[in-house]
């Protein structure tokens, strides 16, 4: 009986798999399996002994930290890739979920073309928040900043034609989609962490988003398991070998400079498709707002950034959307009102270079 | 052509049911809606006026904090009440994801049973860490303490029979599913923050653990759609009508002290059923070690409370695990090695009183 029951299932789920995940967002998600863990970090055991009858003195006892965490969703019928999505500054998990209008973000979009998907809270940051450092959490007003910054518009302005939703309830879970640092921003520590995750997932396809950017690249050349990276506007950690790396770039508001690795590390760049994607509202001339023009000297980098590593052979294409027609993007591409769009264009990629 | 395949759908949809979802923990879930967002909380803004210009200066910027975070998911025909699920102490969600041994957690196990599930970040922790009061976050070694704290043993040895997975890879994921306080913990604060996914959400079921048992009275309080609690292992934090608080009860960890409510408000516990369950490993005599003998006057506590609401017209009822033969439970039972049978338990409850 029940293994009657069991073929019929297994025929229902294969007829059903043309009916759920639906790409269009109708239907269910149909998944295979979903779950959590941390992966990577370090730990400490402060010296001394125990004392079970102490136990609020630090004595002999461990701490665990530093680690990611991932929570992941495999459709049934996947494909042989799952994507890894990154957060970037002062973001989690979130930007990847429903969007702030309530719309589905990425997790399920790419969920309904049948990858598997992972979404980080990357070392120090949300639910992965136990760091090995120190920290002070201030609740610092800065909104106004991230709006501009993320080029939503000129406080309290919106730009013109801008992919995103004008209601107060849209913006108040914008603004809420932050969480901060508990402990300092550090490219190496977070980079081993979403390194140790490929280390427990197998190959998989990277897609970071701004502050992600950086520590992504170090991803792929620490982890061979990056079969792949879309980057989302990286932000300003662009890596170049020892003596190719190009003059600063000053903006408004900082100035955006090239790192520096070792010519064998910058080479595991040129070995994976890389797909770069910048929005609107990025000025091609200097002006002196410090929101505009970060991005003006951003978008220059990374254009010498893809010059540097298609030189050594390698394969980054860079997108800035508003040159191929798609106007009004934010910061946040992967939320914006047309991300389906942008998430079609990341399917032909993906197609185009036999990752899916 | 489009609506013969839906129907077909809708058809294959509710043989599928039967499939998928299955409450034995295989086959495939079925989700028919998913998604994340932020409620409650509240907003500063900065004295002055905003400067484009300067934006690292907080004059005239508003601040969002001290919400709660929730990510949701509805399964294919699911029950009317979903359940939301609420961490302890140092915890976030993944109190009710994968077990630290790999296995399906309270998240999937409901969810296959037709409940829709929301997992809670409450206010100033992991991904809603966006607190309105500044903190101070210090790596202390502090892993034995819960280690005997949450009854797993007497750090290095395991409880004889506990029913925990020994191994040091099941550890590391268990240490590594804290994440520390963003601001100081606020009872009003976090009760707040849940009662306002209650508002956003309507009626359910609430599910607390250990520190969450305190503010989940208080949210049960503050909001009506709390449509039955089950508390696991409630800490410190019973609320009693003014003069009818019980003595404090010391113990070698601390003195555990019942709060007071007015009236009107301790008697809106008495109009919801209450479940409560403690594990194993609770002496019913003080003993000088601290993790035990806390538990013992927390139990003790929890008694006392269950009188007080029942004599005022409740229905509260306290379970000690091992009192009806159920042995070895941690105080994780929504991921101990017995999580299934732990969950029959509460979907018996939950049936019992028409809640399913």
């Amino acid at each position: 009986m029940k293994s009657a029951k069991y073929l019929l299932c297994i025929t229902l789920l294969s007829l059903l798999a043309a009916c759920a995940n639906q790409p269009d967002g109708s239907g269910p998600l149909l998944i295979q399996a979903q779950g959590s863990f941390a992966a990577g970090g370090t730990m400490t055991t402060a010296p001394g002994t125990f004392n079970p009858r102490k136990p609020m003195v630090p004595d002999g006892q461990t701490y665990h930290g530093d680690h990611a965490y991932t929570f992941y969703q495999i459709p049934v019928d996947a494909r042989k890739l799952p994507i890894v999505m990154w957060h970037g500054a002062g973001q989690f998990s979130k930007t990847w979920e429903t969007t702030a209008d309530g719309r589905e973000g990425f997790q399920n979009i790419f969920l309904r073309r049948h990858y598997g998907v992972y979404l980080i809270d990357q070392p120090r940051r949300g639910d992965a928040g136990r760091s090995m450092v120190e920290a002070t959490v201030k609740p610092v007003p800065d909104e106004q900043l991230w709006f501009n910054q993320f080029r939503i518009g000129l406080w309290p302005n919106y730009f013109n034609g801008v992919q995103v939703a004008k209601d107060a309830q849209t913006r108040e879970q914008f603004f809420r989609a932050m969480t901060p640092n508990t402990g300092p921003f550090d490219m190496g520590v977070v980079s081993d962490g979403v390194s140790a995750v490929f280390d427990k997932i197998g190959p998989g396809i990277l897609f970071t988003h701004s502050q992600g950017g950086g520590p992504g690249w170090l991803t792929a050349i620490k982890n061979d398991k990056v079969k792949a990276i879309v980057a989302f506007e990286p932000g300003s950690s662009f890596v170049f070998p020892q003596g190719q790396v190009p003059a600063p770039i000053p903006s408004a508001f900082d100035t955006v400079q090239g790192a520096t690795v070792p010519i064998n590390q910058f080479m595991a760049l040129t070995r994976i498709p890389i797909l770069i994607l910048y929005g609107d509202n990025i000025p091609e001339q200097a002006v002196d707002l410090p929101a505009q023009d970060s991005w003006r000297a951003r978008l220059e980098m990374a254009r010498l950034w893809r010059d540097a590593v298609n030189r050594h052979g390698g394969d980054v294409r860079l997108v800035h959307l508003p040159e191929i027609g798609i106007k009004g993007n934010t910061h946040f591409l992967m939320s914006d009102l047309n991300n389906v769009q942008i998430a079609d264009l990341i399917s032909n990629f993906l197609k185009e270079k036999h990752l899916d």
